[in-house]
């Protein structure tokens, strides 16, 4: 049931008619309180378009009654003209609902350096609203869509009556920061505007902050999360945060799972750091190899590509007091070979990297994704 | 000539039996003086190999007789027996030629994590000594080659009467800092290896190191220059640097040539910039950037791609005040699309990016590989 699991949300998926295809390409969501509470996490790529100016405004006093989002254009290095189309598509929303433009988040996604379709766009809008309804979930889900092959969908029902709910878009530049993704998340729950900024940095900073499909970070990137207040229940803090956070980690392992061309997805853990920095750091690393991730496309386990990616990093750690695990293997010990390369099965599609730093207790795991054949013919057989 | 063009060296390029193939595998290069002078840059990389640590002992004193490089096989990741093995050439070398094994460098090649055959590489050397001449500069660029498909060699002699040569090998793996390249230059010309020292990093800086053909970098990579001053000629300063920095940029570009895979050879100029170092900061992301390199791969200006490239770095612009043009095309000025994508031809196989930040006077030029199915195929294929 996506966004409207939670009850106080309805939404909708139209055909706009910006994507040639006829496939959905608007979706609406709508807060129908009684709380209008909210939080937003933007890209932090300083090369930011349109919606993600104008929804940093929007998000700032925390209130927000609707957000609109469109794919089949980004609408980001568009000039003055874009810009007017994130601010008229704002203004359409707000005149329909009776709200505050000021009230109205935009997110678009797409091609960089096109003009979207204002009239498209606007009209758009009008018949997302006439269908606007409590079942209409999936639809949102489908409408922001792009080279995604499958929607990206959860929800969770807490046993003290309160609900989550959330849809992601994503399957290609996932990275740090954020990838490009726009993920809406509401909630029944009674929360103020503080507490839900609070809870969704620290969910996205575990979950989507660490994935890293390419290295390569948008421009349109925004996690967005509502709060109706419907439930009338106030969950604690922690509980709170627990689903929230499961929520998110479940939309990014999706997200994982479908990014373009992938043929394995890779969690690297990186254990017995001096700080959670330096794992993230190691393991961000590892996860923007291209030639660990073409091996690993090859079923190869090849090691020394992750120790050469470990190298150039800034962790404490002493180069000959590494020890690394592939899929239960382990290939390497203190700067020699263990056990034969031969011995790690790379066929199934999880694959599993254990690096130990021997130099603290922290960790962290990245998520990322083998380079393939068909990675780099998506991303250069059409422009995205 | 590579290597044998400047008087005073010999060289030898013989299959001590490394490689399966039955290729050249093992060079041998000698310095008869009457100086000895040498100077070396090494990999930044910190899990680095045992001839790196080995070579950076040697080259300590600026005194080097002797250099000895093996491809088929990396000698990194080897623990003591691997160290023992690179120490062993060492004083082989000193043994066939009467010299310190102080003075001799050695250089490994190939896969991370398997030990070199010791026997089969003393055996090598002896070989390669019997056969040493003033002739055999090709054969020991030959032996050095890994999945290179040329050999990557330069020369050049001075009208004042001295000479300079070199050869380089790599392919794969280029990257900042260093790409996993072995480089030999020598000269007959008289210069101190202080002064060596100083060319070798100011030349190695605007070349090797602005090669960026996929972001990783080796644990093995090396550039050495020795002087023989046999030709009694003492160059001025920037005579010198001059030639130096024209061969490093030769073999620089050889390189980029031959890199694994590649379709296209991507020259990124960044102008206008606050900084020389926010002019290659912003030149690397976008070398980097895997969407960017598809991109061009599918012969498709999508200059998107490359502004959130730019926008991922801390160099000094404003994000709405960059220019972009593609071989010549101004696709896109202060953060706006200008002339249309569909009139830059990708075809060629040299490819011209120049980014105007619009901070400065500073600029620098980056030069990468687009990103293809054959460099998947030949980094995924097997082992390297």
């Amino acid at each position: 049931m996506t966004v409207t699991h939670a009850k106080g949300f309805t939404a909708a998926g139209v055909h706009a008619g910006l994507k040639k295809s006829g496939n959905l390409d608007l979706a609406l969501v709508v807060n129908q309180g009684p709380l209008n509470a909210a939080a937003a996490v933007f890209t932090t790529n300083r090369c930011q378009a349109n919606p993600i100016i104008w929804s940093k405004q929007v998000i700032a006093d925390g209130q927000v009654a609707a957000i609109v989002l469109n794919s089949g254009g980004a609408n980001c290095y568009t000039g003055p003209q874009g810009f007017q189309t994130t601010h008229a598509t704002a203004e359409k929303v707000a005149e329909v609902l009776e709200v505050s433009a000021g009230d109205v988040l935009v997110c678009s996604t797409g091609l960089i350096g096109e003009q979207l379709d204002r009239e498209k766009l606007l009209n758009g809008v009008t018949a997302a609203h006439a269908i606007l309804s409590q079942d209409a979930g999936p639809s949102a889900a489908q409408a922001i869509m792009t080279t995604d092959s499958v929607a990206k969908v959860a929800h969770h029902t807490s046993p003290s009556g309160w609900a989550i709910g959330g849809m992601a878009k994503g399957a290609g530049m996932l990275a740090p920061g954020l990838a490009t993704m726009l993920v809406v998340i509401t909630t029944d729950a009674v929360v103020d505007s503080d507490a839900l900024d609070r809870a969704l940095r620290s969910a996205t900073r575990v979950s989507f902050d660490r994935l890293d499909s390419d290295g390569c970070m948008s421009t349109n990137d925004q996690v967005t999360l509502m709060a109706s207040g419907a439930s009338g229940v106030s969950p604690s803090e922690s509980e709170f945060q627990t689903a929230l956070t499961d929520i998110c980690m479940s939309l990014a392992l999706q997200l994982l799972r479908d990014a373009e061309g992938s043929s394995h997805d890779i969690a690297i853990e990186v254990v017995n750091a001096a700080s959670e920095a330096d794992a993230v750091e190691v393991g961000r690393s590892v996860a923007r190899n291209n030639l660990f991730k073409a091996a690993i496309y090859g079923n190869d386990a090849n090691w020394g590509r992750i120790l050469a990616a470990v190298g150039v990093t800034s962790a404490e750690f002493d180069p000959y007091d590494i020890d690394v695990d592939i899929n239960g293997v382990s290939v390497s010990r203190k700067g020699q070979p263990d056990q034969p390369r031969e011995l790690v099965d790379l066929t199934p599609r999880e694959v599993a990297i254990k690096i130990s730093l021997n130099a603290g207790p922290y960790s962290a795991t990245i998520y990322t994704n083998d380079l393939t054949h068909e990675y780099v013919t998506e991303n250069s057989a059409y422009s995205s």
